[in-house]
């Protein structure tokens, strides 16, 4: 209702070594079969001497049908230059899991954006460690899910989670203020499909409590990060950050205040750019197309 | 739940002419009386030679009872000084009525805050001049009025609202996106009592259409801006304004979207000074209080 | 000495009627002949169908020698296309012209970055209707040409600043706050080369005096505008905009102290665009690569 | 010539142990003196239970003549509540010293603006451990004293440099990117009066090369911060920080390039608010009054 219905279409999401010719081969390739590319952004980490871009068409006269794509663009271009892809189609709809504790405020953003309209995305269901946002949930028509973590079952706990997570076909997940960290083996269950909110200025502050921390250390800026989780704790590429300024005026109670507001508009920023398929992660940086 | 009790105070805003020993006076009559002082921001117009003070102090130990605060200050110093001045104490509870149209997020926003204890302010009524929006107030347990308007009801129905908001004891109302002209009579019912918030830079952009204004005009950074509503359509006193980058890649629905986020925030900040008793107006300015 | 040497290198800017087969036509002429494509970048104004673009390769190995390039690009794509472009070569050195009044600020800031090396820019000359800032030219060795501006001799005296432009061989020209309007016969000589900065947030507060204004109108953000100069004073399409945070406190002097610091930078990062080469008018919208 | 003359005052920077009846006390002594209260501004740290406060008044009418304020004030006033205060007339010239080594960003817009009027403050001289920027020096007219740095003789130079500063009379210096680490000795001998600029959002990425540090974990905003400096490298209280946005596109150099502003506007915001008595030290923390 909020958003207006895109044209059909299909994304592909590509990296490769850099060489000479893919943009050309890969427009060619759209053009030929009477694809019309409606969007085209590339990126070459001129170090690292790798490609990466994102294209996407109009697939309303495209001469490949849909189903057919993924092979086709395999053989007759993937394999001579030895790319990894991914390609979406515009009419999949996405499915995101939350994780949550007891900070309401993300998931509130979240489920609004959800229940108006303004996100095309399914969320299945609410994971929690606590019951305290059941009501939330319930409010919001969304099955809420509550395990328990402790230091003894939370790899049990976790097994569960990941068994429910994929019976749902979960595309990715976020930890919307969930404070518990998830083991490695979540992790890997998940690869860069785990989007968490930290409420800092990332590096700075990681772990524990950044507003004390950043309160006790008087700055003059405050901020949030959002990344990919991976196995080092805070250490993920990151998606989005925005600042906000404080004064020494600023209370611990005023910095978690203010902070609240970046944490929802930054985590949800890095959700909507995930969902609209504009990034990729590149060793530890995140390309986030235009 | 989110927000930590804070002590039992007072506030007074004051406005007056400047001359020598205001502040020393006040701050007498409250430590005179055994209050703790725990806030003062003073601000003087130079120009208009005007005063004005926000302050607040404990009254756990204040020899004045509550009750009688108002008359004494009013003998003691208001007169002395011709002052005009509100009292405020933080045990009341503030209400605040909405007036929505079609568009959800603002809405969205300002309930989750309250529902969720971020704000502690109560939320009698949503008023509406379509029903589009009555599910998201009964999600939020909420009473939601219809009040269609035309160009031949406005005046009764207008009547009939501020008939609802007395019956309620609104202390004041929000436009949370609603898209109707108030007419000055209405205003005037509730003066320096009304914030809305316009979905542009003010005052470039003023009127209907300001994201399509803005990207015909090719700016590269679009705004937000709260303020009081005064019979000058988009002239009021302004509270709070933030901004966004934008590029030539923005489409219009793009900066409807990114703008989406700016309206919420923007909005939120300066119910959240209007009701903390941080705002007094200065012929066409605010001045908030930090 | 700041900037390291890039390879040599040309540029072009295209823009034409979108149509499929653009990107990988032009592409394909770059690798064929052995170019290095090492900067690309495109936009398609979907509204209005027209295609635009930057690409930037190598000429280490290009097997068509600099002089034949436009000639052979004119023939084997342009006129197909029926593009227009524009094509430039990292050795040549721009030259600009600077027009100031009375305030330093932005002057200051250019020549700094132009004498410390940051910008590979020749200052041939100064002009200004002022001597006032003569001094701050010999410091930085520059020619200081005064033309004393009166409503009388400005057609005059402006086809004697266009002849010494041209007989300098002047690329583009940048008013350091030029407190004169230029005419409409002076902006043609040197169409979207002429850039400004002016002191607000535009469309809000064009003309003279702006801080007064936006004093004056109580706002709570201040801005300034660089853009390309056209016939229609203050309209021209933005190349750059930024914005500072104000309160009640900041008077009109302070809005002015604060709102030196944006203009001297916004101007600077806009030059910077310029000279880069990364800026294309699309009727009145910049459109600026990044 | 840029900023008008302001009236003759006298300013107070007062701490203590926060107790009732300091406020009116202090505006009681002024107003008793016939002084006209122009500017106030206090601030409670509630945890530590400490007070300070800003306050300036015109001397026009003051009936204590200037020599007399400070031991009046003593006796009066600073023995009773325990205060630590510092007074400062509006008529005494403030003293920088500039310590730098090869880069002249921040250099330049310094001398600029003292240079053009912006700001009333004297550099008498210019230190550096290289003779790089001597030409900058005397682009300016400023005297400029190379100190060559070893490890061997850096204590011998250092109470060199001391002598210098002492005999010139210099209030406060800046290291406007004096890429040394100076010794607690000399740090004890200005305390709180050297002022630093750090190319990072510390507490992120302090010590050498940031800008490959935040290049390298991809962050999606740098930063720079000035702070007063103190025996623990980049952990001095910080004064001002600013930021900018980066994308994955900015290569280490764009990092740098767009740094080199922040770094020079950051860094005069820090030394404009120390010149004009607007900052107060409270243990690791610096009170900006507003």
């Amino acid at each position: 209702m909020m958003e207006e219905r895109h044209p059909y279409s299909a994304t592909l999401l590509i990296y490769c070594e850099d060489r000479s010719g893919i943009i050309s081969s890969v427009t060619d390739f759209i053009n030929e079969h009477d694809g019309n590319i409606i969007y085209l952004d590339q990126y070459v980490d001129a170090e690292e001497n790798t490609f990466y871009m994102r294209i996407e068409w109009e697939l309303e006269k495209f001469i490949i049908s849909p189903d057919k794509i993924d092979l086709i663009f395999k053989e007759s271009l993937a394999k001579k230059f030895q790319m990894s892809y991914r390609l979406y189609f515009s009419d999949e709809k996405i499915r995101m899991a939350l994780f949550v504790s007891k900070l309401p405020h993300c998931l509130y953003d979240i489920l609004s954006r959800c229940q108006s309209g303004e996100w095309d995305v399914e969320i299945p269901l609410i994971i929690s460690n606590h019951e305290y946002l059941k009501p939330v949930a319930e409010k919001f028509g969304i099955d809420f899910y509550y395990f328990p973590i402790t230091p003894e079952n939370k790899r049990e706990q976790e097994e569960k989670e990941i068994e429910l997570l994929r019976s749902l076909n979960i595309d990715f997940i976020v930890l919307a203020r969930y404070m518990q960290i998830i083991t490695d083996d979540f992790i890997k269950s998940f690869p860069e499909r785990i989007i968490n909110i930290h409420h800092s200025f990332l590096p700075a502050f990681p772990g524990a409590k950044p507003y004390h921390s950043a309160h006790k250390r008087g700055v003059k800026i405050i901020g949030a990060t959002s990344h990919y989780v991976t196995a080092d704790l805070d250490e993920g590429p990151i998606i989005e950050q925005d600042i906000a300024r404080v004064t020494h005026n600023d209370s611990v109670k005023d910095l978690i205040r203010k902070g609240r507001d970046l944490e929802k508009i930054v985590l949800s920023r890095a959700i909507h750019n995930h969902f609209k398929r504009k990034t990729l992660v590149d060793k530890n940086r995140t390309i986030v197309f235009n």
